[in-house]
């Protein structure tokens, strides 16, 4: 069983607008084991769509079209389906009067073109979903290839709005595929998210796993450098059922959680910044930021998490190094210094009186400061107060990239050092709220007072810059 | 003259990489008057390649292929062009040198894979850009078609890494496209980009310019809306010489700018942050920023731009409440007004020391708060001490989109108005640096002390939250 997404929008051509629907449908094919060769881009013409279409299904199984199905005259993928199939549109009453409920629900006259999306080729049938106004389509067909022979296709169409595709591929187009190939094996993947390694070292520690799953190739390991996003690293399984695949996936994560130990800092749709604020929220800590080269990126990524106002107090961009001086009460002298960013964490934690300071300090570029190159980049993480069971920590980094690609890395890496810090402090204890910090400190597992951590935090940054990651490939 | 983009790489098509290469050629090749009929993605597979580049030069004059001239095995390019020409592979000796210079210029071992990119297909020729290792290649040839007619085609080959694609592009497979083509006209495209008005409001601004416009073909303008970049009016326009072009470009130009005003805020890639930064210096005015809801956005979009210190000197993000209260003298009591705005600006120009302050608070959601739905944002701007000659601009939008969309949409909303008032306040005349905020106070066209803008910043938001947006299209 082999499929081809189609994407159809002159806007696509013209680079109007970047074809990612394309990218998340191969994905989602691949995961659950439909594979894919080809993927097309046509524009809003009638005959180039047909075309398009039909020379997909000379080479494979089934077609995926996407986009086109909008209310207007350029939305042809109807018109260009019927034509594939040799049949002739017909209005569905029913959809026509779900149309028109639409959009009395929302307060809105509907326009009449609307109605065209009530239309579908004899012979095909509705996707279930219908988020939007767009309706989507399976249509089965018989189809002669170019060699002669007939055999039994299918054609689906949904919309180019992201999240309508989403829901019509995941709860129509996948199911129905699996149901054609006769696909009863489950597939399914889990993503460990990883930071502190790079991915030639990563894949050295997982090396001779890697090698001994080759045996019976279920599950199976992959890399992705993915920025700002961690350095994923995905298992996928194959069962006969959804309980087999689930623990099969859950007995690998084991196995590589146990080599990678506190690398991985988080599951599948886990970042950094949701890691951290949870575990801040276990632990009943709140938190303060002072960043620089950063310019707000922390404090940024960390309200983009719903619910970051349970503990994130806020952050104190301190651009000009005045700023330092005055509101954070670093010493006067050079801001690109661990002695620096120890201070500014401090400053943060009283400043913003949270119980948590975090900072980060050094130059993105393009010019040199304090004669330190871009990429020098100063963290510090303090915890509490340091002369009454609080812990202190800091690093220096060289980071690779250009300007916004050194100040994401700040961002990872700053909140990777903190997770590393919660971890050591907590050590699994959960720290009720209330009561002073002295009551809140724990027990054991803490860092002493002024530590430096060991270099872990910078270690990823061993391999060269040129690795590829999600934003271009040789 | 039509051309066929083909992207290479199984990373493309298991969407672990998003194919935005397709996307840039085909914008390019639009400006120039190439037409693109289809682009197409194939994995890593030579007979698939081979089958896909041919299909390409069966339905095209021309093809570019994208990707797969790394040093690896997998990397297939080279020997399927070969394959199409029906010609052997030979190593450039020249080329061979060049690779191997290249690395010892980075003091780095050359892996001996490397040779293998200075190999070409007999009869190609090496592209003259070469910003990395690989080479890219321009291979004309002669093609019989399905219809038993030959003729001349041309495959362009380039790297999959951006930067490297669009210096060969640029530098070489346009200008010969265009040679090949005898198009002897030039095109090119001047982008305003707009803020404060909606797509229909522009339109309608517009249409009897783009009415008339319509007549004659040429130029033409076009619409995008690009969320926190502004929604884009694009001119192309045709003709003999570059001159010419850029003549009648300029006169659009003039016309567009006539009849939008101060929407207009900056050409091609300036950015919001860009040109308020510029403002800043040439006005020799220092900015500080208080923000909650935008979490650092706005200070961490200021600080993309490189040269951001000669002005910026930092933001105060107060996520927390009593942050407002304690740091920046915000009156206890609801947050989410324009008072609190305004004392949030104040606060800002103060604990930044700073001359121009500017604030945003609002509620980006999931959840209301203080009774105000998601969306629910006041924004404010301080310039100076609006007891002494300064000025003070504050207002109220009701945003659209989700958390994330609410939150960008607050920092160009703010920066906008930022833009507006320095403009207002200067009329085009330059403040030099130095002495007391009164000293540089301006002598005409500055509103008065609390003046409330007009709602201008906020009539963006007449359109529907529906609005087709970079991300999607129906």
């Amino acid at each position: 069983m082999r499929t081809e997404v189609v994407a159809i929008g002159t806007e696509l051509l013209l680079g109007q607008i970047t074809d990612t629907n394309s990218s998340w449908i191969g994905e989602q094919l691949a995961l659950v084991g439909i594979d894919s060769y080809f993927q097309t881009k046509v524009g809003d013409n009638l005959d180039r769509v047909v075309a398009a279409i039909s020379l997909a299904l000379d080479r494979e199984d089934a077609v995926i079209c996407c986009g086109g199905l909008g209310p207007t005259q350029d939305d042809l993928t109807r018109e260009a389906i019927a034509a594939v199939m040799g049949v002739p549109l017909e209005t569905d009453p029913d959809m026509e009067r779900h149309i028109a409920a639409m959009f009395g629900g929302r307060s809105r006259p509907m326009p009449q073109n609307n109605l065209r999306q009530a239309q579908r080729p004899v012979g095909a049938t509705f996707i279930a979903q219908q988020p939007g106004t767009a309706p989507g389509l399976v249509c089965p067909l018989e189809w002669t290839g170019p060699d002669g022979t007939t055999s039994s296709k299918v054609i689906y169409a949904v919309p180019g709005v992201p999240w309508e595709m989403k829901e019509m591929i995941t709860g129509t187009v996948l199911p129905d595929l699996q149901a054609r190939a006769g696909i009863t094996a489950v597939i399914s993947s889990r993503t460990l998210r990883t930071w502190g390694e790079s991915e030639s070292g990563l894949a050295e520690t997982l090396a001779d796993r890697i090698d001994s799953l080759d045996v019976s190739g279920n599950p199976t390991l992959a890399f992705l450098a993915s920025g700002m996003e961690g350095l994923k690293v995905r298992i996928t399984a194959k069962g006969a059922t959804a309980d087999e695949v689930q623990s099969i996936l859950a007995a690998e994560e084991a196995v590589v959680r146990d080599l990678l130990g506190p690398l991985v800092f988080g599951v599948d749709d886990d970042t950094m910044e949701s890691v951290v604020l949870e575990m801040l929220v276990e632990r009943g800590l709140s938190l303060g930021v002072a960043e620089s080269l950063t310019g707000g990126m922390v404090g940024s990524r960390l309200c983009g998490i719903a619910g970051a106002s349970r503990v994130f107090r806020g952050s104190i961009v301190s651009y000009a190094s005045e700023v330092k001086f005055d509101l954070l009460d670093v010493p006067e002298g050079p801001v690109i210094t661990e002695v620096a960013a120890v201070a500014m964490a401090i400053g943060a934690r009283d400043r913003l009186s949270a119980d948590v300071g975090i900072s980060a300090t050094g130059v993105a570029g393009p010019d040199s400061a304090e004669g330190h190159k871009p990429g020098t980049v100063c963290i510090a993480v303090v915890i509490g107060d340091p002369d009454d069971g609080g812990t202190v920590a800091s690093t220096t980094m060289l980071l690779p990239g250009r300007r916004n690609q050194i100040r994401e890395f700040t961002v990872i890496s700053l909140l990777g050092l903190l997770r590393r810090e919660l971890l050591a402090l907590a050590d699994g204890a959960v720290i009720a709220g209330g009561g002073t910090w002295a009551d809140r400190a724990p027990t054991s597992g803490t860092e002493s007072a002024t530590a430096s951590v060991s270099n872990a935090a910078a270690s990823v940054w061993g391999r060269a810059p040129a690795t590829t990651t999600d934003d271009g490939t040789t």
